[in-house]
């Protein structure tokens, strides 16, 4: 992802299958280049065997006079000529210098790097990966799955024998499901077979240029013969004269990288032309330089375009860029993750959308089983719906909360009473962008000309580490002093240790503030339908982590007494939004074991599709469920998106919610946690990828009031007169982060390039956020990061 | 997707590549099942050249004791040993017998009928594809697309030679990106390259099956000695004493055969346990028989397992439908079409999902400019806000619309007064089930507690055939008579000629009634923010196709007077909903040209995607979104989702848009289009894929009170006293639809089987859609079965 530059094309070489001729064709674009007078780098990261050897006739030929333009190498060689992960066993059966997929991709990357730095003027580098497109590489992951953290643009070597028109297609899907750039296909021409004439046809309906060549000639038992045969033979191949031939594919491959560089440049400014941003005020965009460009996206990085402003065209135009909001809470195993394209794939070939109304499909059905009765939903919920974003599913909890308290109450309510049945909930609550959904909260920012603020919201207590230690903030209306005041806890672990603190003075007072409350609100004639609240942490509302025994105290208080098995809702309908917080963004997959209570109605977003596609899910009690149940149609829950349980967003749910299975089992997660048990000198509730060290430390900061962490979450709140989300006072003292740390070394992005981190703010509190699968190492950087631009 | 039965287990055999061992693996299946006392079936439809004449060796030998159980056949063979769809031209030039792909699969599926009819008993089916996995079939298509219709469960043959551990990997994945149920791997042994203990491991991780066995021995050149070996070679591949050979593969086939079964068979109950359906009364499900379960789906068809409870097993358990309602309105190119699947993968690879605001990549950046630029939003928009569904596109359009006319009226308004600025609107109206944009429509069935309905609709005058002629419907509110009454039309491309009409008394009469009622609007004191149609028809208030006239003048009188060519929006800003309308589902890409008038804010979603996933485009004038634009954060349109431009969506869209372009050119679309002229007898200004002598004629039916088509969308609207969305009318009175149709003969379903039709009414209007490729062939078959049923 940062191997793009001006003046150094750089391709990769495919193959549809071993034995195509890879070595022999990039030969003939290593010639071909070299005699229009670029100097040519010629890379082959991994050799094997004597097949390999039988192809130095033409590796070890650059001949002519261009020979001394062309530069040529092999990082790692190995005799046996089978799939160099077996080749790199037999020759090492104690793997005990295999290198791993990282340290491979940063040797390439660094010989780019070094090329680029090497050539002062326009220059070409081929790399030859070895065997076909899946051909397993030193580590055993297959050529393109390792080498797509670089994305480099790619020529594939197609198949002329028979059956190479299928090795063909295959090769490019494969290629296709990882995103590569496929510039041209090249292959032999084999008048009998002619699977040039079809390949030539199918590509070029997809915009790819083919050129078709011809083969080498037969090897002669004389030596000095056949390298005379065999110059013959590139001098002629890589001839400018011949139309469509290896030196038209050199040219064409200079126009693409060409046409890729100006799309690049173009795009800040188109962009500004034509788009109209979420959550942006456009008018505080000075220009093109206020643009990420994001050209493709790996892991946790992204692969941002910078404008090159200094006349230093030996940097990449391409550098990575840590995707520090987990691209606004949602990202969980990384992006462009295979396992999720693969899921996206298999439910678009099988299905592509159907209908739901009334109907069923596998990814549909599997997704509302497990979160119904093996995820969030498990022990109370029996019904899961389906809809588009969290907003939506939001709304659909609001509709469903409403209704049934209006059939249990209705007859007391006129009309109008009803449209303004109100929410109980927390001030900073957020529920998502749809004009209903925020209703439920109170006015702010967020809200438009519509907005009719339905409810009454308390203020939380929340739990931060101050000073380097966990403490409870309680606001002012609930303490007793009248002054907002914070109370020491002996742990955090403590603090989320709910059922042991409902004995407490706190937990007394709590109740007795929402009591008094509540019978305020009665007597104001205020009817409120339901009780919302985000578990644990509040986040668009400035990540808020809210003390979850107000949470449960409030939830206890509301529902009143009701016989401990019972599953009908009393009091009113108490409903988790768990869009954000929900499915291990804070290291449990759900807040109700934390709270000791569970709602009637919850809903899960953003983590559940893995951060690929735009999915919901809104879970009921059957309780809930009855509300709408009779046999009239008016009296259905008649709410529904054309795309309502679209295959894809199930099926990728399905693969997400699976691999997160895998992933609590980790040992990287199992070492955070005991990390955090180990510095609290108990067995801890919570956690956090975050070093706990590292929290504590941030928040004895000068600049810093309060920093805290759970799961993949981590959240600094500044000191800074001008709170609220409006102030730039987070924005501008991080904005360092967003330019490549020049560390010496290499980094920890992939390719081992220097990388910023792309944040977000929510005015004057910064956050960073983790996928559930960053790498320890990664995350260590990001602190030390983070802390040399705070702590200056 | 009709070829699935409880007694006849069948299972396709794809090769890795070619020369894999296909046929005599393929044999090695049928002697397994064969010595396991099945009936077998091994059907070749292709078999081409010399190199399977020397797989004869294998294919003739069904040997030993259970030969009388086999049953071969090949249905087309070529001599020559090449593509087949290149041996085809080679044998038949003038291209006088090639089968079409069609063609091709009913054959394959009639003789799957055949052998269900022919065995009562449990037998097995093995149809061996020819050559790779994307080799050419003889229409030219590759054998996995060829198939697809089919959709037979799958066991690959891997490739066991060097670089074939690429190639299987690859093959699978071509197979995964069509749907492709894969149950096995079987590959021969080979010690040296070793590539079975990769994909063991491999393919195990993907819940696949691999068995690895013995290669055959080499050819003998004594015919008789060769007999023998292969013979015995056979005998011992195929015993039950071989751990994890190919008898444990057929017993695993028969597992997986029988879990397909038992899960189909279960779905519906699991469904009715755990899923919460959008518009769906459950109070009125009888039980499992009214669950539709959709096993997979192709072009415009489902492929549903209907619960057989009568005793004959011959008959197939999964049967097609068509998708007459085309998934709620989404489909455009039919479903599982490749190159969206091939779309939203490239993007899935290339990116994941990336964060929006203030960022750029290139799926985005591509549709906000076809959007704005080139497509619906040319000569007006000036921007894209990219969302996540009609519903969501339309509330962002209302807060557009809300803060321009706020901004230039707001210091009039009190904070109350804009809590209920109006909208302008038709009776009838629908913008999506999220409660702020319902609050944009009157109070009706699909309103919840909360609905405010905020505004002032008219009843609009409508189109249809009545008696077999067009009429415009104008209602009593409108009519001097004060009844309502139905205007004779010279033609439908005269009503839609709306510039011709301009000048009648009718419009003159339209004028008048809007402006009286904006008088007496404004003489209660109520005010209006936006004036928001959905131009020509109004898809959920039950297919109304409203008259252009009417919403030509209503956004004249509106705007009144401004200069011609100022893109300020004047009176208030104009919605065109046109979510359901837009992206040429009615025959055009945007009412604008049929109306004469462009909107100031547009909402495209539904086609947008084909039909694949969630995404929605909000266009704006300049002008609306300079009413966001200064240097103040919260001010800005603070709304946006997580998946805000997800790259698939996009990407997805851009595929959509570029195949409508080429849709539109083609013979099918021109051919329709003059039908419609020629039924007129002049140049028609609309047009329909459905015939326009069946419209006519349906109107005339005595149940019949009017019928109207435009693009893709024919609806009718039948006599009934008890109107209204709960109506059941329609919904019975179609009912016979759903049963496939045994007509003589194959039908125009893939593969040919009967086919029911799935259908959705508005209560008492029945409707029926078609994606934008349907073939003619196939929607004549529609219109007879319709008649068929409505005409009785």
């Amino acid at each position: 992802m940062s191997s793009l530059y001006k003046h150094l094309r750089v391709h990769q070489i495919f193959g549809a299958n071993t034995d195509v001729g890879k070595t022999i064709l990039t030969t003939a674009l290593s010639r071909a280049s070299a005699s229009k007078k670029f100097p040519v780098f010629y890379l082959k990261p991994v050799s094997t065997g004597a097949k390999e050897h039988a192809d130095d006739r033409h590796v070890a030929r650059f001949g002519g006079k261009a020979s001394k333009l062309i530069h040529a190498e092999c990082l790692f060689q190995y005799d046996e000529p089978v799939s160099p992960h077996l080749a790199a066993r037999l020759k090492d059966p104690e793997n005990a210098n295999i290198p791993s997929d990282d340290i491979f991709i940063k040797s390439v990357a660094t010989r780019i790097r070094e090329y680029a730095r090497r050539t002062g003027k326009a220059a070409h580098v081929y790399i030859e990966t070895a065997g076909g497109v899946h051909s397993p590489t030193l580590s055993g992951t297959t050529q393109l799955d390792c080498y797509r953290p670089l994305f480099l643009p790619t020529v594939l070597i197609g198949d002329s024998k028979l059956g190479g028109i299928s090795s063909t297609i295959s090769a490019y899907e494969s290629l296709l499901l990882r995103g590569y750039i496929v510039d041209a296909v090249i292959l032999f021409r084999d008048e009998y077979y002619r699977n040039s004439e079809y390949l030539t046809e199918y590509f070029r309906e997809r915009g790819i240029y083919v050129a078709t060549v011809d083969p080498p000639p037969a090897r002669i038992s004389d030596p000095l013969q056949d390298a005379e045969a065999t110059e013959k033979y590139y001098e002629a191949l890589v001839s400018p004269e011949i139309e469509n031939g290896v030196s038209s594919v050199v040219d064409y491959l200079d126009v693409r990288h060409g046409i890729r560089l100006k799309e690049l440049e173009s795009m800040p400014q188109r962009t500004l032309n034509s788009v109209w941003w979420p959550f942006v005020q456009h008018g505080t965009i000075k220009g093109p330089e206020d643009v990420t460009v994001i050209d493709s996206a790996y892991g946790d990085f992204f692969s941002v375009a910078r404008p090159q402003t200094n006349t230093n065209t030996s940097s990449s135009i391409l550098s990575p860029e840590f995707d520090g909001s987990a691209s606004w809470w949602t990202q969980t195993f990384g992006h462009a993750n295979p396992s999720l394209t693969m899921a996206a794939a298999r439910a678009s070939g099988r299905y592509g959308h159907v209908m739901f109304p009334q109907a069923t499909h596998l990814p549909a059905l599997k997704l509302a089983e497990r979160m119904v009765h093996n995820g969030p939903g498990k022990g109370w919920a029996s019904r899961a719906f389906i809809s588009d974003n969290g907003s939506t599913g939001m709304e659909v909890a609001l509709k469903m909360a409403l209704r049934a308290y209006t059939i249990r109450h209705g007859s007391k309510f006129t009309e109008q009473d009803k449209k303004n049945l109100g929410i109980l909930g927390l001030k900073g609550s957020y529920h998502g962008d749809t004009i209903g959904a925020m209703d439920a909260c109170e006015e702010g920012v967020y809200t438009c000309e519509w907005h009719n603020a339905k409810g009454y919201w308390f203020e939380p207590p929340s739990i931060g580490f101050q000073d380097g230690k966990p403490r409870i903030s309680v606001p002012s209306s609930l303490s007793s002093t009248a002054k907002p005041h914070t109370v020491p806890a002996k742990s955090l672990s403590w603090i989320y240790d709910v059922e042991e603190r409902l004995h407490t003075p706190l937990a007394r007072g709590y109740a007795l503030y929402v009591q008094r409350a509540l019978e305020k609100i009665e007597q104001q004639g205020q009817k409120i339908a339901a009780l919302v609240i985000e578990p644990l942490v509040m986040g668009a509302g400035g990540m808020i982590f809210v003390d979850p025994l107000f949470q449960r105290v409030l939830v206890d208080v509301v529902r009143g007494r009701r016989s401990g098995s019972s599953k009908e809702w009393s009091g009113m309908p108490v409903i988790y939004d768990e869009v954000f917080v929900g499915l291990n963004r804070l290291g449990v997959e759900s807040a109700g074991p934390i709270l000791g209570v569970y709602p009637d109605i919850s809903v899960n977003a953003k983590v559940l599709t893995g951060g690929l596609v735009p999915l919901s899910v809104t879970l009921a009690t059957q309780s809930i469920f009855n509300a709408f149940l009779n046999d009239a149609k008016a009296d259905a829950l008649l709410h529904g998106h054309s795309y309502t349980a679209h295959p894809i967003g199930c099926e990728v749910a399905n693969e997400t919610l699976a691999q997160i299975d895998k992933l609590v089992k980790t040992d990287e997660w199992k070492s955070a946690k005991s990390k955090w048990s180990e510095y609290q000198g108990e067995e801890s509730k919570v956690w956090s990828l975050w070093d706990p060290q590292f929290v504590a430390e941030v928040s004895k900061l000068p600049k810093v009031k309060e920093a805290m962490a759970l799961g993949s979450v981590f959240a600094i709140n500044f000191e800074d007169s001008s709170a609220g989300y409006t102030s730039f006072f987070a924005q501008n003292l991080l904005s360092p982060l967003k330019k490549p740390f020049e560390d010496s070394g290499l980094s920890n992005a992939p390719g081992g390039a220097p990388y910023g981190i792309h944040y977000r703010t929510l005015g004057n509190i910064g956050y960073f956020m983790t996928s559930l699968n960053t790498k320890a190492s990664v995350i260590r950087s990001l602190e030390d990061k983070i802390w040399r631009t705070i702590a200056n």
